[in-house]
This record gives C-alpha cells, structure tokens and sequence, in this order.
C-alpha cells in the first residue's frame, strides 16, 4: 500500500490568502509562498495586514466559509482513495481548512494552528505543529513502511517532493520549476491521478518487509 | 488538533473471520484475537483452514464484499472528522478491509497485507507491514507533535490504549477488562464519540509546542 501525501491550496483548493485579499480588497493579501519561499517573512506580513484591517477570526469567517474546493477536486481524492492512503499536508491552518474538509469528504489533513484570541477574536499569531512538517510527516509514513508518492505546486512542498520516494508537481510557477527540474510535472488533476498511478507501479510492493507469517 | 485511532474489526465492521466462518459453514474460522492473543499463532490458523477448504482469494470475494459496516459506524466516523483527525489501525488486511472503506467515506487505514498467489489466487500467507505496527501509528502521530486519542475492543488494542495520550475500550470481553481495568470502558460508538469528545477536552492545545509567529 502506498500514501498519497497532497497539498492542498493551489492544488484541492484555491490559494485562501488570495480569496481573504478578493473578499475584502486587500492587496496586501496577495503575496504567497510563490513569492516568498520564507514562509515566517510571509505569515508575519499576512497577519499584521489583517490586524491593520480590524480583520478578526470572526470577521474572517465568511471569506473562509465562502471557499470552495477547485473544480474536480473532490472526484480527484475520491478516485486516489479508492487505490491508496491519502494524507493531505499543508503549511496553512486547521482554523482556515476545517470548514472546507466536509465537502472534501473528510480527508486526512497535517496543518497548523492559528492563535486567535477569545477563541474568534483577533488573530494574534500561529504556531507551526512542527518544524518543517511537510518532510516530516512523509518521513515518518516511511518509518511505518509505506511507500509515499507526494504531490504539491510551490517552494514549501520541495522537501516533501524530495523526501518522498515519488514526487511530482502540479502547475508550480517557474520559479519552482527552475528550483527542480529533475521533478515531473502535470498541469491538472486528472493528469496528476495518472501521474500517481504511473509512479505507484513503479514502487510494486517496495518497504513491505514485514515479517511473513 | 487530536487525532484518533480506531480499532476496526468489532468496532466499525463486524468481525471478518467470523463473517467468513458463516458464510461458508467453517467453524475452524471463529476464532479472534478475543480467544487467541498470539497473532501469529491465529492467522496461520486461519490460513491453513482457507486452505483446507480451498478458499482462494476470488472465493473469498462474495463473502468479503457482503460485509456492511456496523449499524452507526458511518455517522460516527463523520462526528470524528469534523472535529479530529481519525486513522484506522487495523491488524487486518487491505485485501479484505478496502472494499469496505468506500461506505465509510474512505478513512485513512493503517493495516498488513495478505500474499496472494496471482492476485486473486491462493492466500499464501501475509505480511505484517511492521512489527507491532498499532503502538507504532501512535507514537509517529505523536512525534508529529500530535495529541492522540485510542479506541478498540481486543488484546490487540492495549499497546495502542496504552501508548496513546488518551484511550477508550469499547465493549470488551472480560479478559480484556481484566487485563486493563483502568482504561474507560463503553458500550456504543454513541458513547464512544462522547467518550472521545470527554478525553479530547483534557487534553488541550497540548503538543503544540511549535515556533510562535
């Protein structure tokens, strides 16, 4: 059995500090870590743009809700669940993903939380679970004896894609592409599934060395 | 965020070797981990008795595709994700626990798979995809600075139980009960996700432990 691990915006979902920027008409917004790799420089400048506009977890709240899954996203994961595991990996927030995950179909999600004060107040900073997750939680799928393919479009899925024993990219900027050319690349969904299945059959049954009984 | 990890057989779905043991008139296949706390010992049990009975796994396929989750499982598992992360951990098989993940709304499943001769032909024999493979699932969620709470029924759940934050043991013989009196027990997945729900608020924004922004 092999595990999918999947961003998730600019992949399943749109990018959601583009949509909060569209919702309110802050162009201080629009930065991604397309633009900025140093994810800490883009956070810091995220959260004091929100701050700046009175934007608390609750004001938020209907830009968040308002996002919508990109076209073919959930027949995407349903047909990569019915074949392997499937884990999303992201570097946003449970506090901004959850809401989207019910129309998903509940997948699997690895992100971060938000410290938001009075539990929809102001959005005071975030804590990373984890340093580096992305690499991480493939890591340690491997230490489980799964075989992982991962999939993502910008500079914070290149550990992941490098740590896992199959990556590809997904319409990356070419910024991205020049970072890792050695990478394959698709350029919709459908296109990705078919990319998985073709690096699945050539992993076989590779780390299942569990005892035979 | 937490993250949950459920027992399968006797929790969501009926017991598999007895549903088998059943379908076929085969009293050598009602044995479980409930009687046999020695997994080896059971399954080359089980596998020599398939084979006695000259069940392949193509005749294995009706019995495994009648299977039908337990009454609630679905709607339990949809409670669960809307507030938690949940994986199955499950010493079973892919080959036998996938067609049943569709009408669960595909979870993550963390399980072993079976050898089988041809692809669908004689079951050979299996493969544990790691040694002690439950307690293991929990502490890589935990090294991913994850909270976890863990449920089951059987033996086979205790290290789980024990390794996890948290654990909860539903309807367990009394041989399990004796073994872990500590642990809480409940009768229904109802009570379970209250159970879960219960623990959940003991543990707090524990494990977040990573860098503030």
């Amino acid at each position: 059995m092999i595990f999918v691990c999947l961003d998730v915006e600019g992949v399943l979902l749109p990018e959601f500090w583009l949509k909060v920027a569209d919702h309110y008409g802050i162009d201080d917004l629009r930065l991604t870590t397309r633009e900025v790799p140093v994810y800490d420089d883009l956070m810091r400048h995220r959260i004091s743009a929100l701050d700046r506009h009175g934007l608390t977890y609750a004001r938020l709240r209907p830009a968040i809700d308002g996002i919508t899954a990109l076209a073919g996203a959930r027949a995407f994961l349903d047909r990569l669940r019915g074949r392997y595991q499937v884990a999303l990996v992201s570097d946003s927030f449970y506090d901004f993903l959850m809401p989207q995950m019910a129309a998903l179909g509940h997948p699997t999600l690895f992100c971060h939380h938000l410290e938001i004060e009075g539990g929809d107040g102001r959005i005071a900073g975030y804590r990373r679970r984890q340093e580096d997750q992305k690499p991480a939680v493939v890591a340690a799928l491997q230490e489980l004896n799964y075989s992982v393919i991962a999939a993502g479009d910008s500079f914070n899925d290149l550990g992941m894609i490098r740590t896992a024993d199959r990556g590809i990219l997904i319409h990356p900027p070419p910024a991205v592409t020049a970072a890792c050319p050695e990478v394959p690349t698709v350029d919709s969904l459908e296109a990705l599934a078919d990319a998985i299945d073709g690096a699945a059959a050539t992993l076989g049954p590779a780390r299942f060395r569990g005892a035979s009984g």
